[in-house]
């Protein structure tokens, strides 16, 4: 319509506020400068609330899957055995990791659009008690199903000795971190999610116990957390960061701040309700069970009526929509709206909108402005 | 001075144009939509030159250190030899990435501030005839040394089946790659140093011969190159990419065509032989030989009457002047000028007279304005 206009609501990456890109575009500094130093030594403080640690959050200048495989080489001895839940496309890339560094690995497989039961958890770990470590994914983001992170970690510390590693890529900065007060041992996430920054972060925070697993000798030299842990004493990092993301943090971290953390939670939950309200009035099926949705993207399946890659590239192309696929087994059979980060309630209703007339011009029978609508019913009610 | 203004004269990251800003602010995209495959497959294609290579160009979203690890560990088997000429941080940097791989490690040491020379790099080979691999820095960074690649790489095929692995990070998109021409098996280079981005991003290429040896069996899961390899088929990459950055990609390279890389190269070469020529009027001694001297950073050593820090510290806090200092050890032994990228004969004229200025208020006995006149007239006869 407008040339020019785009409305990104994929699950990563997310739209960059502009105070952020002003930020970004500071001059470039020297990484070993006092400067960098003290911007670093700030946003790596600010890290930690997001987390829900006092533990130091470390920041590597590479994307999510890069600090997952920090997380598991870095804790887990070569040769230990470790769990993975695989319920979607990066609970298996997170198993991918593992098997790829030659652990024995065991995938704890759930059906796609389903979260684990911590039950099933239970046994799995009393089958495997020589398990090193327990590796799960906070919010998958190719199904739209948040874990009861809080529940499996609290059965893994009750029936083993195992370490907790979590994938929070999708959903940190969105939903509360809660690393110390669930046990977490490693949690993880990246920049161009619910941080609404661009991507090409990582961040990586580990427990007492995790920090003490560490050792000069990871297999990588670049992801030896052991080397970011000495140069944070300094400020520093130990290869040259992305000074300009890290500028960057420091103004998502103060707009988190401003708006407050749990407001920014509060805003999550709300916008995952309203995205599902709106849905369910246009008689679509949702993926997930209310229970198990993520605050941070909501999976539609396709119907008779209609194929979700076409309504996307129609979306695409007539409004500059960006909405995800399906991936993997869900490759064309649902799509994802993404609503993290820079995403707020009004973004959900212009989302709904075009998703409606969409379909009405693929031929489905809904009724227009009846998700849109019930969206906005569900927003007065909740503030 | 002027309380914002800055002057970041380090060899990288340097000062990132107005332009590639303005790129790097775009609209976020998704980095598996059509628009993130047709931005990606061109500057993929654009950086070819660059490197003087018909070969493909990976991009990897990590720092030059993660590349030169992906270097060695994609095409050198495990547990074989490997020789490393260290002249500097940065050859110890590239050393040290072996060692922590476990690759037993001849380390060829030369005196910092020299060039090793092919004679030397001729004995090294037939003294080892069992090394995989040679690995060599292009523009040693520590110290503003270049090294004779070519010269080097002639020298490692003549007398051996090693592959030539290079660190061009320092220098590369300043001077030619000339990959190809010269039978380089890797080259490697990172975005903020003459290639006018942000750190974050960093660039590897792989000869035909070096290509054969990828396997899917690399160490790191990050950083396998055949990842890579197959997913650049697609236009895309592994894992999330440092989108903003990749734009950036696309300003600078067009940045460059405009100019011309035969342009960018003689500026990079007059840069260095205006900063020479005004030390040199100074009476302050260089580090390196003419014959050595990097295009892209110079070194100028202390003398009785000034401790370089000193100097670097007055120029920061008086003119917002970032020179950087010594490594390792040249530590407090010497200052270095960083003149490569979005850097002009104009900012060699500025940096010289801050410099004076500062010698200056040291007590040093220079003539004020004899560095900048020495330089000035190198200008004009090179024009």
């Amino acid at each position: 319509m407008l040339q020019d206009q785009t409305f990104l609501r994929a699950p990563g990456p997310t739209p960059v506020p502009d105070r952020v890109k002003h930020a970004m575009n500071e001059p470039m500094i020297g990484h070993r400068s006092p400067s960098f130093a003290q911007l670093f030594a700030d946003t790596s403080e600010r890290l930690k609330p997001i987390f829900g640690t006092t533990q130091p959050v470390y920041t590597l200048t590479a994307s999510g899957t890069a600090a997952l495989e920090a997380a598991v080489t870095n804790t887990v001895p070569k040769g230990e055995k470790v769990i993975v839940v695989v319920a979607g496309a990066f609970g298996d890339r997170f198993a991918n990791i593992c098997e790829h560094n030659g652990y024995p690995t065991h995938r704890l497989e759930v059906e796609w659009g389903r979260s684990v039961s911590p039950e099933d958890l239970k046994n799995t770990l009393q089958e495997h008690p020589d398990a090193k470590a327990v590796l799960l994914t906070y919010n998958e983001t190719s199904t739209g199903v948040m874990h009861p992170i809080g529940e499996l970690s609290e059965k893994v510390h009750q029936y083993s000795e195992a370490l907790v590693l979590v994938d929070g890529v999708s959903c940190i900065g969105g939903v509360p971190g809660n690393m110390d007060h669930w046990n977490l041992d490693v949690l993880v996430t990246g920049s161009q999610k619910a941080m609404m920054l661009p991507p090409g972060l990582s961040f990586v925070s580990l427990s007492k116990r995790a920090e003490a697993k560490l050792t000069d000798g990871n297999p990588s030299f670049y992801l030896n957390l052991k080397a970011y842990q000495k140069q944070l004493e300094n400020s520093m990092t130990p290869y040259t960061p992305a000074v300009s993301l890290i500028q960057g943090v420091k103004e998502v971290s103060e707009m988190m701040k401003e708006e407050t953390l749990d407001h920014v939670f509060e805003r999550h939950h709300l916008m995952k309700d309203m995205t599902r309200a709106g849905i369910k009035a246009l008689g679509l099926p949702l993926l997930t069970s209310e229970e198990d949705a993520s605050p941070t993207v909501t999976s539609v399946k396709e119907t008779a009526e209609f194929k979700p890659d076409e309504l996307r590239s129609l979306l695409s192309k007539q409004f500059g929509l960006t909405l995800a696929g399906g991936q993997k087994e869900l490759k064309g059979k649902i799509f994802r709206i993404g609503h993290m980060g820079y995403c707020s309630p009004v973004d959900i209703l212009t989302t709904l909108s075009m998703i409606e007339m969409g379909l009405k011009q693929l031929g489905v029978e809904i009724e227009l402005g009846k998700g849109v609508k019930a969206a906005q019913e569900v927003y007065v009610q909740n503030v």
